[in-house]
């Protein structure tokens, strides 16, 4: 049935190495062609490159042990490549296609059951390459389509061709970040990327330190062991016992990846004080200053401020100059955490928000999130130049040789707490060259500009409610759906806040159970659940907004 | 010229969607074929999924933005796509080729300052998709070709198909594994792996904990936060101070991740304590007992042991039977860092190796090493249920809602010290899919066998010495090459052990001018450079150890 299925889904093209052992239909048909013509189709071949054409190929008898290194293995493994491109490419297309459902929503244990053929269990017997082209289709066909322009439900959206592309790439090329012998190009092009961004931060020169890692929480992370070392590079040998107290400070708003780090380096999240924010989640800097003195009265070292450029819920700006001032008072590190806020650096318009960034010792900036970047892309960037080597490196000589006959200061890997490091640079790298600073710009703008058209849509519109007044400062808009039914209700009775905090999670779960759109959910603090839209999509137009807000009413005007 | 290059490279195909506005040769001479012909040729449109073919497509006044999400951005997008794998599968094709370099070397300065056409720098303005995509070539032409048969570099070498494929996938999937609302396919995966990891190292019914981690590094270091927790929950709120002066005890053969992790997560690395080793590198128990009781009588606390299955350098294995006997007689953790070993738990006849190991609390095991999955694939299994959570969880309401409508416990963001966390595992599952655990068995033996062969080859051979006796445990094999000028010399003179110092570096350069093969060499304690062979390259041959061993003397005769 499946090879059937495939025959009949393939188009037909004359290849260079065709098989023809597994003619379809139109194999046989085109079999009746001159050789003269016959040549014409064929793949031309220059430069002594193979130019490989899909031909219909019959996967079932194929197995992973015929495919490169292989024997002879040479044309099996094109034609399952280019099938797989073609099952890609067409998941691609369909994910921009505002028609297909944005998921097809099962829960675990129809998964784990089994889908028609599709099962996850591994076994000890291989299966067949038609099988395994089946599994990819159906991974695909039962997962998230994150690039669905009707996708909003994190801060990660959208799928970038050109960005696929250097994913693609960099999975072929297969290598490691951890020295310039083995990854050359990409080792110089996150060099050059980080200098780039520094210069952008405004740091002079663009002179500094930095590494690319595994997400926004490893680069907070790495900011508190760094401004650790700055102060007590005892602790390096000698352990935690070997400063004192130690006290991290960070908003009630900020990513729980600061606590996290706390409680992970050994400082304890008792440690991590957490600041008030006023009305719009921006921390108030007078309450850092007083929990600073607070903290100094108790005998204990404040040591770090994490300031959030773009929070998490409210996509808040901390007030950075206001910060750094009292940082600089207290003799203090001063860390931006702008992983979701980062991109707005590009933009002459919004940039403002992140006045006084060049003030900050380290920024963490996430290009996976608002510049779209393909997950995993984030950057931890320090203002002094070399403080990573010292906090981290272990001088392994079984890895950083200092006799090779290249300038070794571009082996980096030293500097990281990871040895080897997925290569994250190369797709960001390469964007960067397709859209110039410009092209991401404009795309940070665009978003700007829908989430103040969905703020101007809403805020006055019958059964909505802001969470916070004013416009959003990123593409956050947190708002409240209220259905007909809890209009007329006192907004402070038990009752109304017990019966809105379900809203939207059912809302979102007839969303998801009709596959047309994702928005993410939430309480904060003591306000109930409501609805966190945020825009990083590139596909998204005012019309999948307004689709949105109808989608919202559709579902929930009867709860 | 870019144009003319991508004209004459280009295979003719009659597209379904084909330009016409920009016919190269072979698209002119078809285009006199009659209708019926071109339909023939075209490519078949079923199930509503277009067939996309290549057709000659001028790059040069196409940019990023003409790309999906672009207007009518389809055919540009699918255009685009094709020509990048193009690139990619004649680059796959050629790795293959042994006739081809494994480099192209250059220095860091020399890239730096531009190849004919290929500038690292970033710039404001967009490049055309035509210089994108010549930037894709130079990037793969100017690195180095780690599935290549030749490269013995890594720990990580080859480049599975299969797995290739997976990480395209992943990659145009673009999603995140820290809830199940977004990747249920990708999570239910890990959980269904993680199981099986956890059988195959033989705890019951495969219970415990686990999860895939950017690295070796990273895995080491969950290892070492969740015995701390263990042991002293405390320090997860109120820090190290909380807990007596904690100790960690490993090989000094073992990975610098270990002492990394003691100096990150605030023991310091003065508390990790090295143990000695026999001749072969493997840990001498009764110097971890004699250690451990050093420690008690200063009152510090001893709490971990690393025992090291697949040491980097020497590829030995510490006797973990008796490493585990100790740990229980002194109430410790038992850690085994499995990140290069763990695949001969996969094989019948080399998984004796790790005779212990289900006496282990944590074990580490990347299959992006031994096992051939690419890069980044790292597991940290454990023992005991729910530790990883109870360790790092933060319950942050904003990303891990209580309320969802499916069974959340499937949500695994929160035991994770990352937030957003890459999809690793779907390369690994499919690999396991298309081989069957009978295929990582049969990779695992060959590349045994093939060391095997090395050592029986060189072991007796004139200008060579072993740097250790015996049959290596791993696919490590370690040898000093002695050049015909040193052969005579006193051995234990200053002035021998000074050039053979220098013999594999020189090589090893010349080697990588030549671009013929790569291997690594490093120091070792008081043993000055020697070669560090590894084989976990499934394209690797007899033939090709042949030729390294040819290679080393043709270029180090004459040192």
């Amino acid at each position: 049935l499946l090879s059937k299925k495939n025959f009949l889904q393939h188009g037909w093209v004359m290849g260079f190495l065709q098989k023809n052992n597994s003619l379809g239909e139109e194999g046989r048909l085109a079999g009746s062609l001159s050789e003269r013509q016959k040549n014409l189709f064929s793949c031309v071949n220059s430069d002594r490159d193979a130019r490989f054409c899909r031909t219909e190929t019959d996967f079932s008898n194929m197995f992973a042990r015929d495919l490169l290194p292989a024997k002879n293995g040479e044309e099996a493994t094109m034609q399952f490549l280019l099938e797989l491109v073609d099952i890609l490419t067409n998941y691609v297309r369909k994910s921009f296609d505002r028609s297909t459902k944005v998921l097809d929503f099962h829960h675990p244990h129809q998964l784990l059951e089994g889908m028609e053929g599709f099962n996850l269990e591994l076994s000890d017997q291989p299966e067949s390459l038609e099988q395994i082209l089946v599994d990819c289709r159906d991974t695909l066909k039962y997962g998230v389509r994150t690039g669905h322009p009707r996708f909003f439900n994190q801060l990660s959206t959208g799928l970038d061709i050109i960005g696929l592309a250097g994913e693609w790439l960099t999975s072929t090329a297969n290598t490691n970040m951890f020295t310039y012998e083995i990854a050359p190009v990409f080792v110089l092009m996150e060099q050059l990327t980080l200098k780039k961004m520094r210069e952008i931060i405004g740091w002079p020169s663009g002179e500094g330190d930095g590494i690319f890692s595994p997400g926004g929480a490893i680069s907070n992370m790495y900011s508190v062991m760094i401004a650790r070392y700055k102060y007590f590079p005892e602790v390096k040998a000698k352990g935690m016992s070997a400063a004192p107290r130690l006290v991290l400070f960070t908003s009630e708003h900020s990513h729980y990846s600061i606590k996290k780090a706390g409680a992970a380096l050994g400082f304890g999240s008792e440690n991590v004080v957490l600041l008030s924010t006023d009305e719009r989640g921006r921390v108030i800097p007078a309450d850092l200053e007083a929990k600073i003195l607070d903290v100094k009265q108790k005998g204990y070292h404040p040591l770090f401020v994490n300031a959030t450029a773009g929070s998490t819920v409210y996509g808040a700006f901390d007030p950075i100059n206001e910060i750094a001032d009292i940082c600089e008072k207290y003799n203090m590190w001063l860390h931006v955490d702008g992983a979701w806020g980062g991109g707005l650096l590009m933009s002459r318009k919004h940039r403002h928000k992140f006045s006084g960034v060049e003030r900050a010792n380290s920024v963490t900036w996430n290009p996976h999130k608002m510049m779209g970047v393909p997950l995993q892309c984030s950057a931890i960037l320090v203002r002094e130049k070399g403080i990573l080597a010292g906090c981290n490196s272990m001088c392994a000589g079984y890895l950083f040789q200092p006799d090779k006959q290249y300038d070794v200061s571009y082996d980096t890997g030293d500097k990281a707490i990871q040895c080897g490091r997925h290569v994250d640079i190369f797709k960001f790298w390469l964007m960067w060259k397709a859209k110039g600073t410009i092209g991401f710009e404009q795309h940070i703008d665009k978003c700007l500009d829908l989430s103040q058209y969905l703020y101007d849509k809403i805020r006055n519109r019958e059964g909505y409610e802001m969470v916070f007044d004013g416009v959003p400062q990123h593409t956050n808009v947190c708002f409240w759906y209220i259905p007909p039914s809890l209009r007329g209700m006192e907004h402070n009775s038990k009752e109304y806040r017990e019966k809105l905090h379900k809203v939207a999670p059912n809302i979102k779960a007839m969303m998801m159970e009709s596959g047309t759109t994702m928005v993410g959910y939430q309480p904060q603090g003591q306000k109930v659940n409501f609805f966190r839209m945020v825009i990083s999509n590139p596909a998204a137009l005012q019309s999948d907004i307004d689709f949105l807000i109808d989608e919202i009413e559709r579902l929930g005007r009867d709860l």
